[in-house]
C-alpha cells in the first residue's frame, strides 16, 4: 500500500508481531477477564452507589446482561468472570461454573485507616491474576483483555495513578460513577488521606498494591504479567485496568512491549498512567463504564491490524504499477 | 447504567434508532459499496501513482486480496465493487459477477481545462448511486459503508472541499497517496485553477460535482442519498467519500441525520468537510488508503450501540441497587 497509509491500524498489527511472532498472529480467540472485588473505602462515601452494587452487578455478568456481555458477544470475545474478593456471597455462581474463585478476602479494608491489604495479600492477588493468563494462553487463547468491577474502585486506582505519576490527587480525580461535587471533593480527600497514611511510594510497587490498591486491581497487575511472560497481547481497558497495569509496569517495565490501551477514559488519572507507560489509546469515545467495554472495542481493531500484515497482498503480488 | 457512562457508544445507537426505528436495529448484514473510476486531471502530474492503478486495484478488490478485503471479512460485513467509470477495460469481472457495471464514461475529462463532466453525467452518477443504495436496502442490507477508488482523485474531493466549506485550496490540500513537495504544489496550483476556470460554487451542487467531481464521487453521492431514502445508516469513509457525501448533504442537508463519519482521515480536507456538515469521527487512526478502510472498522462500533440499546439490562431489569 502507500506508505504507511492504514497509519496507526499498521502499527497494532507490527506490534503484535513483535508480541508473537509471525506463526501466533491469529487472534481469533480472545477473552476479557473481568476481575471483581470490593473496597473498604466505600464506607467513606466515595461512590455514587452502595457497595452491595459489585455482587449485583457480578451476578448480572454470569447471566450474560451487562455492557461487556452484549459487547462481548458482538466482538466474538470470551468473557471470564473472576471473584477476587466481593464482600458477597457468589458461591452458588462459581458452583455453576460461572464465576472463577480467586478470592483473596471479603473485599479490602478502609485505606483512609491503614493498608488495604498487606503485603503477602497483595503477593497473592498478583500471583493469581497471571496464573489465571497463563491457564489461558495454555487453553489457547491468544489475545487478553482487562476489566473490572468493584464499587468504589476509582478511588484506589486515582491513588495510585498520583503516586506513580507524582501528581495532585485533586489535578486528575474524577466522579467516578457519578459522585456530586461535594462527594468528589470528599474523595479527593479520602484519596490524600490514603496516601499520606500508608507512606506509598512509586519504588516499591507491592508497598503501593497493599497501601491503596484493591485486589481486582492486583488481579489485573497478575494478569498483565502472566500475559506478557506468555507472549499473550494484553489490552487495558480504562482507570482501574491501567492502575492495575501500572503495578505490573512498575514490577518489570518490559511489560509495557505487551499492553495495548484499549481507549481513552473520561477519568484523567488513566490519561496520567497512560502517559507514563508510553501508551496511545486506540479509541476515545468519552466511555467510563469500566467492566472491560472498551477492550470489547478496541479487540477486534487489534486484530483487524495484524490481518491486514497476514493476509493483505504487496503491490507486487497484486500487480499494481510502481509509483 | 450509570448516566451516559457509555459515551459517544450509546450515542451511536440512539442515533441508529433514530434512523431505523426499534423494530430495525439489527445490523447484521452490513455491505460497503466501493465505488470506482478514473480522473482526467491526473494528466496534470497530481498523483503519485499512474492512473492504470485504479483498474490494477479494483481487480485486487474483485480477488478479494486488497486491504478493504482483509477488514470486511475480519469484521463480517460484504463488499460491493462498482465500476462508475475506470478508464481500463473490466468487463471480464462483470460477467464473472465480480463487479457492477454502473459505468457513465471512461473516467471523467480534465477539470483544469474544463468540466470534468456534463451535467447529465452528473445525474448519472447520483441516479446509479442511489439505485444501489435501494436495491441494497430491498436485499436486507441494514448498514451501508462508501468507499472509492481513483487514482488523482483527492484532487477533484480537495476542490469539492475548498468550494463547499468556502475555505483556501492551500489550507487543506494534502498529499494523497503521497506526492512530494513539488507535487502538492502542483496539486493545488491545479485544484486553484480547476475552480476558477468551472466557475463553481456551492450554491449548486449539480455543477459543483460536474465542474471538479468524479463519477465515484456522484455514485457515493447518490448512495448516501439512497440509504437515507430507505431509512439505512450510511457511514462515510475518507476524504472521497466525504466529498461525495457533502454533494448529497448540499443537495439535501437532511441526509446528515443518516451519515457517520468512519474516521479522521489524514486528510485535512475531509476534516473541513465534516465541521461543515456537524460530524464527528468515530475513529482517529492516521489512516489514509481509502477504498471504505475507516468503514470496515467503525461499523462493528456503530452496531455495538446499536446492540447495548437493544440488549442491555436497565439496572432495575438486573436487580442493581439505585446510586
Amino acid at each position: 500500500m502507500p506508505r504507511r497509509a492504514l497509519g496507526r491500524l499498521l502499527e497494532l498489527g507490527e506490534r503484535v508481531a513483535g508480541i508473537t511472532g509471525w506463526d501466533g498472529m491469529d487472534l481469533t480467540r480472545k477473552m476479557i477477564v473481568v476481575m471483581a472485588a470490593d473496597h473498604g473505602v466505600t464506607e467513606e462515601g466515595v461512590s455514587a452507589y452502595p457497595a452491595e452494587v459489585t455482587g449485583q452487578m457480578v451476578r448480572g455478568f454470569a447471566a450474560g446482561i451487562a455492557a461487556i456481555n452484549v459487547l462481548s458477544r458482538h466482538a466474538g470475545i470470551e468473557v471470564r468472570v473472576v471473584d477476587m474478593g466481593v464482600r458477597s456471597d457468589l458461591s452458588d455462581l462459581v458452583k455453576a461454573g460461572k464465576l472463577t474463585d480467586a478470592r483473596v478476602g471479603p473485599g479490602t479494608r478502609n485505606m483512609r485507616r491503614g493498608p488495604a491489604m498487606t503485603r503477602e495479600e497483595a503477593v497473592q492477588c498478583i500471583e493469581r491474576g497471571a496464573a489465571i493468563a497463563r491457564g489461558a494462553a495454555v487453553d489457547g487463547v491468544r489475545m487478553l483483555g482487562t476489566g473490572d468491577m468493584g464499587i468504589g474502585n476509582t478511588t484506589p486506582s486515582t491513588a495510585i495513578a498520583a503516586v506513580a505519576a507524582g501528581l495532585d490527587v485533586s489535578a486528575i480525580a474524577g466522579r467516578g460513577t457519578g459522585v456530586d461535587d461535594a462527594g468528589l471533593a470528599r474523595k479527593i480527600a479520602v484519596i490524600e488521606e490514603s496516601i499520606a497514611v500508608n507512606h506509598v511510594d512509586s519504588s516499591d510497587p507491592l508497598g503501593l498494591l497493599s497501601g491503596v490498591g484493591g485486589f481486582e486491581i492486583g488481579g489485573i497487575a497478575g494478569l498483565v504479567l502472566g500475559a506478557a511472560e506468555s507472549r499473550v497481547p494484553v489490552v487495558v481497558d480504562g482507570v482501574i485496568s491501567t492502575a492495575g497495569a501500572i503495578i505490573a509496569w512498575l514490577l518489570e517495565p518490559r511489560v509495557g512491549d505487551y499492553l495495548f490501551a484499549a481507549h481513552r477514559s473520561v477519568e484523567k488519572a488513566q490519561t496520567a498512567m497512560l502517559s507514563l507507560m508510553g501508551l496511545e489509546p486506540i479509541l476515545d469515545l468519552g466511555m467510563r463504564l469500566g467492566e472491560g467495554t472498551g477492550c470489547a472495542l478496541a479487540m477486534p481493531i487489534i486484530e483487524a491490524g495484524a490481518k491486514v500484515i497476514r493476509q493483505m497482498a504487496t503491490f507486487d503480488e497484486a500487480g499494481v504499477s510502481e509509483a
